[in-house]
């Protein structure tokens, strides 16, 4: 069990202020991941179906990634049809590598503690003498 | 740009449905992770300074983990003072590193397109010829 004294000095050790909430929610970052991997910019329908989002679920998380300045929205045609091409701005791409380098932090993190404790997956009970659950 | 037919058999690529809410959220992430980093538990306070949240916000958190099954809440005496310990339930163990599996895929599928596609941060405008922005 760890002490007061152990872990004061770690404050905000594991806050991860890098992981900006209008990427970090979870369809959202699904669209980013499309989108950086699709650099020319990704047909409406195609992100849907790549995100597995409904028309209006993508319409309003597009909404919310081009108020932050992240994606750009076109209108055009396409082999005669109107259609909507979205991508990632450079500013979008740019601040979208930097949630992922918090993320990988997250990752380090976790799984650095899953590598070097089979063992703590059971703490000892003993610590627990004269505590009670809530 | 790609075309509908390049992307429609991978419906879902980066749908990550393994990223579960109530562990995916930016302040419970931390706070599941500060907990797997420390098997035996982690005092209320001790958890508050990791993470850099408030009394408040940590009690509201860990309640929707607790009612997931992912901690568990522990009431007892250290240094004749009454604490709270904090630590992760087994099975909220496992469920959270099937959860760092899922965040190593977006990590992955971001980090390679990044590393692969320096000149694509620049996309080619002529793309966008005869499109408007929205």
């Amino acid at each position: 069990m760890n002490r007061s004294d152990n872990t004061s000095s770690e404050a905000g050790r594991f806050a991860y202020e890098g992981l900006e909430r209008a990427i970090h929610e979870k369809a959202r970052l699904g669209i980013m991941t499309s989108l950086v991997a699709h650099a020319d910019g990704l047909l409406f329908n195609d992100l849907k179906d790549l995100c597995a989002l409904t028309d209006g679920n993508l319409s309003r998380h597009l909404k919310v990634l081009k108020e932050a300045g992240f994606v750009e929205i076109w209108k055009g045609q396409r082999d005669n049809r109107p259609q909507t091409l979205c991508r990632l701005t450079p500013d979008g791409r740019e601040r979208f590598l930097e949630y992922v380098a918090e993320l990988e932090r997250v990752v380090a993190d976790a799984a650095s503690v899953a590598e070097a404790s089979g063992k703590a997956a059971a703490p000892n009970k003993n610590l627990l003498n004269g505590w009670s659950p809530a």
